[in-house]
C-alpha cells in the first residue's frame, strides 16, 4: 500500500531528544499543521471538534525493533504493547487540541510530534467512538502519569 | 512512504452494508486478527490492555472524496471532519476490546471492520494518551449516539 504525505507538522521540537513523550506532556504547547492546498475542501465543518485524531509518519526512524524498552519503563516489551516509533509501519498517533482553521492551517495544541513530520490523515476525535468505559492499562499502571513530564531521548531515532 | 500488511482482520461482515459504522454500534460482535507469524514478538505484554487501537487499510475503498455525506447526517461535510473512507490515505481506525491473546491470534470485540480487512497497526489503548477531557464534537452533536444503531451502505464503495 502506498500512502502519500498529505501536509506538514510544525512544532517547537527540532531534536527528538527531550521531546515530550505523550499530548498529556506537552500541555500548551502549540503547532502547526499544514495541509496541501488541494486538501482544503476536506477541512470544512472540522473546526467544530475541539480535539483531532492525527496520523503522521515517524520519518526519522529507520528500523523496526519488535521488542523495545519505552520511556515510561525499565523493562522490555512489544512494540505493539507500546507507542515506541520502530513499529512494523511506522505511523504516530497523537489526538491533539484543535483551535482554529486559517485556509490550509491547522493551529494545534498538545503538540508531541517532531517539526517537520509528514501527515498522513486527520480524524475528528468523537468519545462516543474512541473512549471506551472500563480499561486496564497493563505494564503502563505503573506509572500512566509519567507521560506528562517524562521527556525523550534518541533509543529510537 | 511504503507501508505493507501486517496481518489480516476476522469479522462476520462480508458486506459493507449494513455493517455497524463504528465499535460503538458493533457491542458484543467478536473478530479475530490473525498478525504475521514473525510479529508474534511484538505483542509481548499486550494482553494486559483491555482496549486497542488498530490501524488498518479501507481495501475496498478505489476513490477519495474530499466532501462526503456520512452515514450520521444528511448533510456533506469535509472528508477530514468525518471518518469516512474516501480518505486521501484510506486508513482506519477503530479502538477493539482485547479479549485474549493465543500466539499470533487475538481475539477482539466491538468489530466494526470488513472481513479480510488488512491490518497496519497495533497500539495499546491509554485514556491519558489518548483521551482529552474536555470535547467538542461540532456536527455529530446532533447525533453522537447513532452510531450504535446506524448501519453502512454502499455509499463509499
Amino acid at each position: 500500500m502506498q500512502i502519500r504525505p498529505i501536509g506538514v507538522i510544525h512544532s517547537p521540537f527540532n531534536n527528538i531528544a527531550e521531546m515530550p513523550i505523550q499530548p498529556s506532556g506537552a500541555q500548551g504547547v502549540a503547532g502547526k499543521i499544514e495541509i496541501d492546498s488541494d486538501l482544503v475542501e476536506g477541512l470544512k465543518d472540522l473546526e467544530g471538534f475541539s480535539h483531532i485524531i492525527v496520523l503522521y509518519q515517524f520519518h526519522q526512524v529507520t528500523r523496526t525493533e519488535l521488542s523495545v524498552t519505552p520511556f515510561l519503563d525499565a523493562t522490555a516489551h512489544g512494540i505493539f504493547a507500546t507507542r515506541a516509533p520502530t513499529r512494523p509501519n511506522p505511523i504516530g498517533l497523537s489526538v491533539l487540541a484543535l483551535k482554529s482553521i486559517s485556509a490550509n492551517v491547522l493551529n494545534v495544541g498538545n503538540v508531541d510530534i517532531l517539526d517537520g513530520t509528514p501527515l498522513l490523515d486527520i480524524k475528528p476525535y468523537v468519545p462516543e467512538f474512541d473512549h471506551p468505559a472500563e480499561v486496564r492499562i497493563g505494564w503502563l499502571q505503573k506509572s500512566p502519569q509519567g507521560s506528562q513530564t517524562k521527556r525523550s531521548d534518541e533509543r529510537f531515532a
